[in-house]
């Protein structure tokens, strides 16, 4: 073991890599909601009239970088690589979008829990010593999920109860060499894929929930840590059946558990009753990370445990009658 | 810029982590051709009778871990990552492997770029000091590549002189802390996107090459070596007709650039005239690597520069008459 590792799953970065900037894109039903306000582009203000959402989708991407490059006073040139991924086959949106910018380019793909892979893999770059600037980005699009993974928008398919929302929107964050007073990633655990049976793709809570309870385990149990130590521990888009299922797990378990304890799906359209179940997608706990970079700068949070959450099934192996696997990654992200 | 950095897009590895060993797995057409020798599992004679070609991806890419696990006499327990990707949509056969393995992810997307993108992020894992030992693995199988990309395999769809046969096939390497007399990966150069405007789906080969060219100008320039430097450069799967745009545009600028080099996909099938320009897919460069690794352990070679090729689109934004853009990621494999 080396003396970064601490468990099977979790490794700590000395150096802690900070966050220097995030930039964000959001739709407008993401805009009106509770989040809106730490949003920094609306993209219904800006419609650029796309000949489609797939391209509305990486406009929306290449605008987060860029108004992270320009909130962090960087160059395209500054930046070692670019770690992004998507829910698209063969994550095109980020694909095509790294196209338009000249920086090595690593695709991930981790599905809804991309936002904290690539922050996971960039700050391992980053405390390597392979980069001094790394970009980590994602997104989603409510209308480009749909049409993939379920039905053409246009048959107008009644949702279940337990579905979700695929959020709208992009978020680009920079991290770089540690800042003093910066919000910066301490620890990561990655995810191993767990899978409960779930085969219900209307169920994405229930299918990734086992997952997050992994990752929590495992980040609590290697790195010693209570959940007291963090002043809010979030997961990506469980919606409110795979929170709960998580928060009666986890509360039996931990002191002080539920306390901390919430899902960006939860709070990215909350009192927004016409997305059932909660916010999902890639852009769901990217946008989030908006309201948390704010509360870091606030001092409202000193510790914050980011353990984002995906479903990595696709609509083939669904039909043939495959469960869905999931998988959570987290990193402590802490402020001096 | 870090003391590992030599330039825009390549780091040096000091610590040069070691190849332990690989475990190959392929179908029938790939185990009659040249590289049949080198292949471990003859997938056709271990039948499992599966009741989808997706399922069959799935166990070459299982078998794959499972023999290098033994070859190696490795644990799970002992490999920290597990780094994959495939050509399916949402890494399916990576993720849904992994599910059967309880080792911590990371999902990569990089299409035929997999090979090398996966032992790139693995080496800079190991040197950075997080990991002592990590599998890097991929597959492709030619009938789920055809009926995602292309046409139902049922339709018998003509192919045109320039596409390409998708290997089928799964490779696993082992990558470890150095080990003198192994084979080791002292650099790598990531690759940037690169689109020169190719709409032909059936062309992979010159949508991929300015990608490959793009990567070796860079590797040459910021490592200062020469071609001459490696008595082997191999690139992904560029088939025929990409290859010889890469030796065209190369030969000028670099002498004693094609006495050293070949394409992974032109010798796969060599001498098989069914498959085209030649081999393509995740598997194709993967496999060939069992020869590499079976070359420096007879002394053959001792310096090998592997640039694995991926074309980055999806079949939706082909028709949404999107050009293909492409990538090339390169790894420098050396032996004392």
């Amino acid at each position: 073991m080396t003396e970064k590792r601490l468990g099977p799953q979790t490794i700590r970065l000395p150096s802690a890599p900070s966050i220097l900037g995030i930039g964000t894109v959001s739709g407008r039903k993401e805009y009106l909601g509770p989040i809106g306000k730490y949003v920094d582009v609306d993209a219904d203000q800006t419609k650029l009239n796309l000949s489609s959402w797939e391209a509305e989708e990486r406009s929306m991407l290449q605008r987060a970088i860029n108004t992270v490059l320009t909130k962090t006073k960087m160059l395209e040139s500054n930046i070692d690589y670019m770690l992004m991924g998507d829910l698209l086959n063969q994550i095109v949106t980020s694909s095509y979008t790294a196209r338009e910018n000249a920086i090595p380019f690593i695709g991930l793909y981790g599905a809804c829990s991309t936002m904290a892979l690539s922050l996971s893999v960039a700050s391992m770059l980053i405390d390597g010593g392979f980069a001094t600037n790394v970009i980590a980005a994602t997104g989603s699009h409510f209308c480009t999920a749909e049409r993939q993974y379920r039905y053409p928008l246009e048959m107008g398919v009644q949702r279940t109860a337990s579905s979700q929302w695929t959020a709208t929107g992009s978020a680009a964050l920079v991290l770089s060499e540690h800042r003093q007073g910066l919000p910066s990633i301490t620890h990561v655990t990655t995810g191993r894929v767990v899978d409960f049976g779930i085969t219900d793709a209307n169920n994405m809570g229930a299918a990734m929930a086992p997952a997050a309870i992994s990752t929590l385990r495992a980040h609590f149990d290697e790195t010693n840590r209570a959940p007291e130590y963090y002043d809010l521990i979030l997961t990506g888009d469980l919606g409110m059946y795979g929170k709960s299922i998580v928060a009666d797990e986890l509360c039996d378990e931990f002191n002080e558990f539920s306390s901390r304890y919430t899902d960006c799906g939860c709070e990215l359209f909350k009192g927004d009753t016409s997305v059932l179940a909660g916010g999902s997608g890639c852009g769901c706990s990217a946008l989030y990370m908006g309201k948390v970079i704010k509360d870091f700068e606030l001092g409202n949070v000193k510790r914050v445990l980011f353990v984002a959450t995906g479903a990595l099934h696709n609509p083939v192996l669904i039909n043939q009658k495959e469960s869905i696997p999931g998988i959570a990654h987290a990193v402590a992200i802490e402020r001096e």
